[in-house]
C-alpha cells in the first residue's frame, strides 16, 4: 500500500515530515507563494509552496505529498504541509466539466447525473452516500442485535404477481419472467425458517411517472418477523431500528451531517401513532387513502402536537393495501397495517400480514394458481407475523432536504436514465 | 411481542415456569407419556406431556407452550419442559412433503427446492444460510475496519459491455438494457470518490449451462481499494477480509457449523502465491489459463508444500483477463491479476486494473463508444487501483462441503428453475 498519512490526521504529526496523496482539489499559484489543495477520503489539507510557480498539477490530477506538517492559525484548518516534494500519479486527460472546488456544484442536475463519476467527487454530492451507508449499517446492527437473520433472496421472478402493474420483463432463457417489486413473498417464507429476517438489497419499479420520489431501482430495507400479537410489535421494532440507524449516522457520517448542514431527528421513545379514521378527522377527509397534502399537515401537527417528527398512521383500510395485510379483527375494513411518516412524507409501509393459508385463500378469491409457490410456507404452519420496507434513497433525501432523490442517488434509474 | 424464551435459553430457567415459541418439530404419542419437539429460531426443546395421548398438534404447527423447566440426564441437551399448557397459534392445512424431524430430508434435490420454503426449515438445510448470514457480516466489518464505504449500485444497465456474453435483457421503458452481470465499472468509478468501497448484491449471468456450481444470479462480495502499489496490495486487504470472514463465522454461526461438521480452514499470515508460470510448469501444462483439473491439484500441492487451503495464483495471461486488467510491467503478456484457489476451486477473482484513460482507449483499441460513461472517471484523474470479487454461494458451499451450489442458496435460479 502507499504509505501514507490521511489528511485528517495531519494534526497529529505536527513537525514531522509525512506523505499524503489524493487529487489535487485546487491548485492556487500566486508570485511567490503556491497552494494546492488536496482532497482524499477524509477531508482536504493544504500543500504550501514557496517560490516562482512550479508548475502545479492541474485539478483532479492524483498526486502523492511529502511534506512537513506545520500546525498555525492560518492554515486552513489550522495544520498544512510544507516544505513538499510533490509526485504525480496520475492525471486527468481533461478538466472536468465543472470545478469540484467550488462551494456548489455550478451545473443543473441533469448535467451532473450524466457526470456523476467525477460530480460524486465533489464533498457535499459525496456527504449524502456516507450517511446512506452509515444509515444501513445501523439498520444491520440494531436488527442483528435483535436476533434477526440476512437473506439474499432472488430479484428475478417467475409472475409478475405482488402488485401486477409497474413491473419490467425479462427474457429469462426464453421464457417471460419478471424483476422483483420487493422481496416481499421471500421474507415472508423466510419468517417460517429464521423467525426474524432482513434483507438490504435493489428492488424495481417500472414507475411511468416521472417524479422527484420516484425511481424504477431503489434500495429496499426490509424486515419481517414473527410471534408478533399484530402490527403494534412490528412498530416497536421499526422504532428501535429508526433509532439504530440515526445513532449510526451520529456516529459514523458526522462529519458528513455537519457539512450539509444536516438536522437529524430525535426518535421520541414511543413514536405517536393515530388510526387512519382519526387522521381523516383531523384532515377532514373522507378518502379512503391519505394525499400527499394531509401527510404533510399530519406531519405538521404531530410536530406541534407531540413533538415528534415521526408519526405511525395505523389502520389503514383494507382496501387501500396489498391482499396479504391482516385485517384488524376488531374493526371490519380496517387494516393492521401501518404507514410510517417524516418530515411531510411516508418513510415506511408495514403491518401484520395473513398467516393461515385458509385466510390467503379467501382473500385472493380462490384464485391461488399464480401464488402457488409463495402460498406453499402458509400451507406448513407460519406464525403471526408482520414487517416493514423503507426506502433508502427517500430516507436519505428526508434526512438531507434533498428536493429530488436523484440528488442523493449514486447513479438513478428512472423512465429517461439508463447511464451512467 | 409474544413474551417467550428461546429454547437454547431454557437451562438457564432450570425450575421456573416459563413460555416457549416455535414450530411442532415431531409429536411423539405413546401410551402413558408423549412428546413434543418445539423447534424455535435457537434450535430444539422437548416438551413431556404425562398421561393419556391428548391429541397433540401435529408437525409444524405453530404453538406455543407454558411449562416447567426441568434439566436431568434424560432430557435432549439435559433440558425438558414439563407440566404444558400448548396453545396451538396456526396449523399447517396439510402435511409436508417429507419428515422435517428426520436427521436428513429424505427426498432428491429438485424436490427440495420446489418446496423450498418449507425444506428450508430442517436444520441442515438452515445451517449454511446462517454461515452466509455470518460471513458477509464479517466481510463487511474486516472492510469497515479498514475504512471502505458500502455502495448501492445499478443493476440494470443500458449495455451488455463487461464481457458482452451471457447477459439478461430487459424491457426497459421500450428500450432494451441488461441485467448487470458485476458492480465492476461502478465500483471503479466510485473509488474514484471514496477509495475504498464495497458492495454485497446480486449479480446476474444468463448461463445456459446446467452445472453444479453456476447459478443465473448469485450474491457477489464486492470490494475496490485506490492508491495500491500494485495487486498484491489487494491480496494483502483479501486476506485481512477472508480471516474477518471466517472469524464471524465462528462467532456468530458456531452452531451450524458443529451442526453441518463443518471444518474451518486456518488463513495463514500470509498466504501462499505462485505466479502463473509457476502453476504451469508445476502441472505441466502450457495451457493459457488453469483447469479444474489442474487447480484441484494446485490446492493439493498448497496444502502439502504449505500447510495452507488457500492458494494465490498471479500473473495469469493478458488473453484470459478482461480488458480492464493491468498487465505486469516486468513480464509482458502476464497480468497483475490474481485467483484465490480454495478446497480445489476458484473462489475470488481480483487484480489491479488500468487507471491511466489512455491506457483504457489501447486497451479498447479505440472502441471506447460503448464504454463512455465507464470510461469517464478514468479521464478525470483515478489512483492506481485494484479489487475482488468473492461468490458468497461458492463461498458457502466450500464451507460446508456441498456438492451442488443449489443446496446452500435458498431460492436458487438457474437455466430451469424460476420459482418459488
Amino acid at each position: 500500500m502507499i504509505s501514507r498519512v490521511l489528511t485528517a490526521e495531519l494534526a497529529e504529526h505536527a513537525g514531522q515530515r509525512v506523505t499524503i496523496a489524493g487529487w489535487v482539489h485546487r491548485r492556487r499559484q500566486l508570485k511567490s507563494v503556491s497552494f494546492l489543495v488536496v482532497r482524499d477520503r477524509a477531508g482536504l489539507a493544504q500543500v504550501v509552496v514557496v517560490g516562482e510557480p512550479p508548475g502545479l498539477p492541474r485539478e483532479e490530477s492524483v498526486v502523492q505529498v511529502t511534506g512537513t506538517v506545520r500546525t498555525g492559525p492560518r492554515a486552513p484548518g489550522g495544520v498544512e504541509l510544507v516544505e513538499p516534494e510533490i509526485e504525480v500519479l496520475s492525471e486527468p486527460s481533461e478538466a472536468p466539466p465543472f470545478d469540484l472546488y467550488r462551494p456548489v456544484v455550478a451545473a443543473g442536475l441533469p448535467t451532473i447525473l450524466d457526470h456523476a463519476p467525477v460530480a460524486l467527487r465533489h464533498p457535499l454530492l459525496r456527504a449524502p452516500l456516507e450517511i446512506s451507508a452509515a444509515s444501513v449499517a445501523g439498520f444491520r446492527q440494531a436488527l442483528d442485535g435483535l436476533g434477526f437473520t440476512e437473506i439474499h433472496t432472488p430479484k428475478i421472478v417467475g409472475s409478475a404477481t405482488e402488485s401486477g402493474a409497474n413491473v419490467f420483463g425479462i427474457d429469462y432463457f426464453g421464457r417471460p419472467a419478471y424483476l422483483a417489486q420487493s422481496p416481499q413473498f421471500y421474507k415472508q417464507a423466510m419468517v417460517g425458517v429464521f423467525e426474524r429476517v432482513y434483507e438490504v438489497g435493489p428492488v424495481f419499479r417500472a414507475e411511468p411517472h416521472d417524479t422527484v420520489r420516484h425511481l424504477a431501482q431503489y434500495t429496499s430495507l426490509d424486515a419481517e418477523l414473527g410471534f408478533v400479537r399484530d402490527h403494534r410489535d412490528v412498530m416497536v421494532v421499526l422504532r428501535e431500528v429508526v433509532a439504530g440507524m440515526l445513532e449510526s449516522v451520529r456516529g459514523r457520517a458526522a462529519a458528513a451531517v455537519d457539512l450539509l448542514g444536516a438536522v437529524l431527528p430525535e426518535v421520541p421513545s414511543e413514536i405517536p401513532a393515530i388510526h387512519f379514521t382519526e387522521a381523516q378527522k383531523l384532515t377532514d377527509s373522507e378518502e379512503p387513502d391519505l394525499s400527499p397534502a394531509q401527510e404533510r399537515w399530519l406531519c405538521e401537527w404531530a410536530v406541534r402536537e407531540h413533538g415528534s417528527e415521526f408519526l405511525f398512521v395505523t389502520g389503514y383500510p383494507m382496501e387501500k393495501r396489498p391482499f396479504y395485510t391482516h385485517p384488524d379483527p376488531a374493526r371490519p375494513g380496517y387494516s393492521n397495517g401501518f404507514d410510517l411518516l417524516f418530515r411531510g412524507l411516508e418513510l415506511v409501509t408495514g403491518g401484520q400480514r395473513l398467516h393461515r393459508y385458509d385466510d390467503y385463500v379467501a382473500a385472493l378469491d380462490g384464485d391461488v394458481a399464480p401464488y402457488e409457490g409463495y402460498l406453499q410456507a402458509f400451507r406448513y404452519g407460519m406464525p403471526p407475523h408482520g414487517g416493514f420496507a423503507l426506502g433508502l434513497e427517500r430516507w436519505t433525501a428526508r434526512l438531507t432536504g434533498a428536493a429530488n432523490i436523484r440528488q442523493i442517488t449514486a447513479f438513478p434509474r428512472d423512465l429517461h436514465r439508463l447511464s451512467p
